[in-house]
């Protein structure tokens, strides 16, 4: 089965899919367990044998970010050479401690890889508030530079958290200049919103870039991938991209170039699709609906995310409930008051509210609508008065599933 | 057992508490089974005798407003004789049809109580875009003209819809002046949210009162009630309070006076309780939370919303998980980047979190938080940086029976 199975991501025509935990030239991984969770392997390590390797990232917004974004902040973004992670503790707020704890993982690393610790970047992912205990992950730091390999199979099983399953993927890129590979790995269930995602996201390419490259293309790629997903509409305080380029196939992509074009059109499809799968893997979802709203440009974007985060919407895309009234609801909810309320509403490509008002409601009509919605994959598209703004938004449903698992997510580890 | 059996809400010294559908001298009301509800009564009305009586309202501030939204606030709102309300269909965005059913309603009231249509509040609730039959519905209206009577058990049951149970008070009020009473009956159990709620509110007293003087109570009593409630942070389409005072006690409340300020404490008490009855009806609800946010005058209210409204706070919530990390998580949403993130928190009265970061995390800490969370009452005392600003929002939990209950509303219904 082919990685590019949603509807809403097209495969590029000159991409092939590799085994989907290969890494591309010049890179090795490792995860072990540690013993931080319970159980299953909890500390990873990605790293690049190129010493002329360039990086980017991408962090959280949110105004209380763990320990590691913290210390990753300071690190020398544009030439990290490794990133080591940990899942089962986030290592959020838990001060002094756990700032050192950020910054002892990060020496370790380096120490035992030859490299500065800036060129070291760290991730923690899992419950905030609580320690992260220190021994503990630097003996996996250690375990893990020692069994580092060729393939991101265990990497990208050791940064997992509720996830369902590992999620990466590794592509062939056929470009004008060469064939250049290109590889991530993401974990990402729960606290996921746009502006982006309780999520760890490591992407890996042997194509030559330069600094300002790889990060325009990581910043344009993320903004219309993981910054356009809620699961819950919760911004989380580990999000974190880290992007590295070892140019080891000796392909070089230039600015401004048919390679970059390709190369970019690539790494937008891979990271849509596993923006995607994350979405899927929202915890107990079993549908994935994606709002657009067009129309005045400053009102798009918190018209989405009204939809994508109503927990009544949310519920009845659960149980494929044909409930649109609950869409003019949330869309009501962010527009002025008072203000004429001329909004349309199409789902699944069916018009169902004209200028605000519903569109025959008989017991028909309500049926084609229902079985319209009873799919994987819902299309909501909603247009709002003004012009010049349109954007889109992945979400979840909400389920009994999410529920029960989230309120015993602590108690459930101890 | 008393109605005010939260530890959130003070039964005033000068209050008795009388049978609980009972109605103040003037009033009469009734609940007819008019067919709207496949089961059940769902039409109702509420009347007021007196011709001097007075009347206040205050609507929903979604854009996307129902039909008998537009037409009560269409009426003399000061001057309202009478309200009729139906539940099972809310008549939102039927367009013209809709609005016509709605202003029938109020004629055929109108018409059948011999008052101007003027006189008459409308209010509608239940599921949203769905056509209201207009027979039916007109029926119902001319039933329940017919089957007034003194107290308010019928009509306070007609107005339901997800609620467990009829939500209704009345009091005795002992004002330095002479005796008054006072009694409401509401409805709601999602779609709530602060700025107020999916919630029908009816609230009758025979004190006499000025236009002025009603209408400065509710407001000032709804802020501090169904104003500061979230089940799901649903803002609804057809929220409405109507207030009447048909002086039939002859003891007049006027203004700057003792008796208003009793009075005034009354319906405070009385709002705040019926308030939080809808939030620990909140559908599947187990466990209600205060939230109070001291600091910054502007942030607190998105701060305190941010926190109650985050499904992941809600779930922990219901499972009485002491994840008090994603508080700060929710917090921080809200919080500006980049700045220092001085936050303090205390959960029934516990400090865990100071400037920031979590207070001793060890096992023993963790369980003592444990206990104190497994109540049905929750306090979440957060002060942020900033000074001038203190705000409260009571919200209810997320558990797997509202995600199961709100899949299938439409559908449950059809």
């Amino acid at each position: 089965m082919s990685f590019f199975d949603s509807r809403w991501v097209d495969r590029p025509a000159h991409v092939e899919e590799l085994e989907p935990a290969r890494l591309p030239l010049g890179f090795r991984a490792a995860g072990v367990a540690a013993g931080i969770k319970p159980r299953g392997l909890d500390v990873g390590m990605v790293v690049s044998e190129e010493p002329g390797t360039v990086s980017a990232a991408r962090f959280t917004t949110n105004a209380r970010v763990g320990a590691p974004v913290v210390v990753s902040r300071g690190a020398r973004l544009d030439g990290l050479r490794a990133a080591v992670a940990n899942s089962g503790c986030s290592n959020v707020g838990d001060g002094r401690r756990g700032h050192e704890t950020a910054l002892a993982m990060q020496a370790r690393a380096a120490e035992l890889l030859g490299v500065e610790p800036a060129a070291v970047g760290v991730a923690s992912t899992g419950a905030i508030g609580l320690e992260l205990p220190r021994a503990t992950v630097l003996e996996g730091v250690a375990a893990a530079c020692q069994g580092l390999g060729g393939d991101a199979d265990s990497f990208s099983r050791a940064i997992l958290t509720s996830d369902a399953g590992p999620k990466r993927c590794a592509l062939e890129v056929e470009l004008p200049s060469g064939t250049v590979r290109l590889a991530a790995q993401a974990k990402g269930a729960g606290m996921i919103s746009p502006r982006f995602a309780t999520l760890l996201c490591f992407v890996e390419t042997d194509a030559q870039l330069s600094t300002e490259t790889l990060d325009l293309l990581l910043g344009v790629c993320v903004k219309r991938s993981l910054d356009r997903i809620s699961v819950d509409g919760q911004l989380s305080t580990s999000d974190t991209v880290f992007a590295f380029a070892s140019g080891a196939s000796g392909v070089l992509v230039e600015p401004q170039t048919p390679d970059e074009l390709r190369f970019g059109e690539a790494l937008d499809a891979l990271l849509r699709q596993l923006a995607l799968e994350i979405v899927r893997d929202g915890e107990g979802s079993k549908r994935v609906g994606r709002v657009v709203v067009r129309g005045a440009a400053d009102v798009v974007e918190p018209v989405a995310r009204a939809v994508a985060d109503s927990p009544l919407v949310k519920a009845a895309l659960h149980g494929a409930d044909p409930n649109f009234g609950r869409i003019l609801q949330a869309v009501g909810q962010v527009l002025p008051a008072g203000e004429p309320f001329v909004v349309d509403l199409e789902i699944q490509g069916l018009p169902v509210v004209s200028a605000g008002d519903a569109l025959g409601l008989d017991a028909a009509r309500l049926g084609e609508l229902e079985e319209a919605v009873a799919t994987d994959e819902v299309d909501i598209d909603i247009t709002i008065p003004g012009e010049g703004g349109e954007t889109e938004v992945f979400f979840s449903d909400l389920s009994e599933a999410y529920a029960a698992f989230n309120s015993t997510y602590v108690k459930g580890q101890g």
